[in-house]
């Protein structure tokens, strides 16, 4: 059974989510939001062995393709993955 | 909680399978062949309207990334999802 392609616009939006985790610090960023309920910047940084100018470069990559939102208290930001995203490319991969 | 984030060396690689589905010809593409058993070269081309040529660079690609694997018979390749890769694909997006 063959069903119908991705539609060509969905198609672009989620080509850009992938190209955001196509990158070996991101993939592992990524991997340490979606493993937790959320995490502080300030975790991420000793995890991923990077300075904060870089986290936050990253952070905010995977931000803007929507497969993580974060929300500043105090002086750090705490992060969580976005579940709708996480599924939709779950569901991508099939299985 | 908080687990440790990937190695380096295994991000390394499954950044290059998420950069093989960042194109939207290729998301088409291995969504069509990770939801059917196998699908004939012969299917993909009026599926994704994309001619003989751009199919096969595009397989090829995937195959390159681990991502999918071809048979030939006669004059078509028959073209499957890697069960492995989806899987390990799927674990590092959580859930």
């Amino acid at each position: 059974v063959v069903r119908s392609p991705l539609p060509e616009d969905a198609a672009i939006d989620l080509a850009h989510s992938f190209a955001a985790l196509a990158d070996p610090v991101r993939l592992r960023l990524y991997s340490l939001v979606a493993s937790a309920d959320e995490i502080c910047s300030c975790d991420l940084m000793p995890l991923l062995d990077r300075s904060q100018p870089t986290v936050s470069h990253h952070t905010k990559q995977l931000a803007d393709a929507g497969l993580i939102v974060g929300e500043k208290r105090g002086r750090w930001v705490y992060w969580r993955a976005v579940p709708e995203a996480r599924e939709t490319l779950r569901d991508l991969l099939g299985g």
